[in-house]
């Protein structure tokens, strides 16, 4: 299905994006923008993706996050495989309105990440270095505000 | 400053990468990796924006968030200029290793936003459409969990 060109408004001046009250999002040179999903109950980060002029339609349409997976060059609805599908609550744009915030609610099992984890965001730099010097990570208390 | 090669270990296998606890970022072919900063205290999203290996580095070491402007093409420490510095109290990565999410405290007046707004998503999308059938946006709640 392709993005109802009409649910995005071409866009306008500086003014009109920023403060303006019709959605006029930016997409880059890759036709994708960044969608950044929190939990609605407990506001913690749950993952970013990608979203085209379809994912981002559907996401609006049918109410459950879609996103561009870059990887698979195709459409995916968030937990068509697994059922964990991500229940819109709310969309919200930036400034430049060239970035997504979801607020969902996690069906399923409640986990979004495919490792089973209920974030992607499951681990923190924490202050150690190897040897070489990279940044160790630890893991993360889930969920977090 | 160049970012200090050693901070960022080599990409690994994908176990390595999904479950160890060395940090392996993966920069776009563009050099850039999208950044969430959320607030420490509300846990709301404040802003989305880019860091190459840099300004990554420079947060890390600094405490200070940086990012890579993309309009101006140099490196960014955010409140450079309005004072409004982010200082980090955590950041955690995702599962690939690919998104880095930042949780701080918003210094000087508390905005993050260049528009003077605390967050930069202060937009919400709302049913109502334009006779063109564009969605419309409205303000906001701030904060929101």
């Amino acid at each position: 299905m392709p993005a109802p060109p009409a649910l995005f408004a071409p866009r306008g001046t500086t003014e009109d994006i920023e403060r303006g009250d019709v959605f006029q999002p930016k997409f880059g040179s890759d036709g994708l923008l960044p969608a950044v999903v929190t939990d609605a109950a407990t506001a913690e980060v749950l993952m970013l993706a990608w979203m085209n002029a379809e994912a981002l339609a559907l996401t609006i349409e049918t109410g459950l996050a879609h996103f561009w997976t870059r990887s698979r060059g195709r459409i995916w609805k968030k937990g068509e495989e697994s059922g964990n599908v991500l229940r819109v609550r709310e969309i919200r744009t930036d400034c430049d309105q060239d970035a997504i915030w979801v607020r969902a609610d996690v069906e399923g099992a409640g986990a979004a990440c495919h490792t089973g984890e209920r974030s992607c965001f499951y681990r923190t730099m924490s202050p150690q270095r190897t040897a070489a010097g990279a940044a160790r990570l630890a893991p993360a208390a889930s969920p977090r505000t």
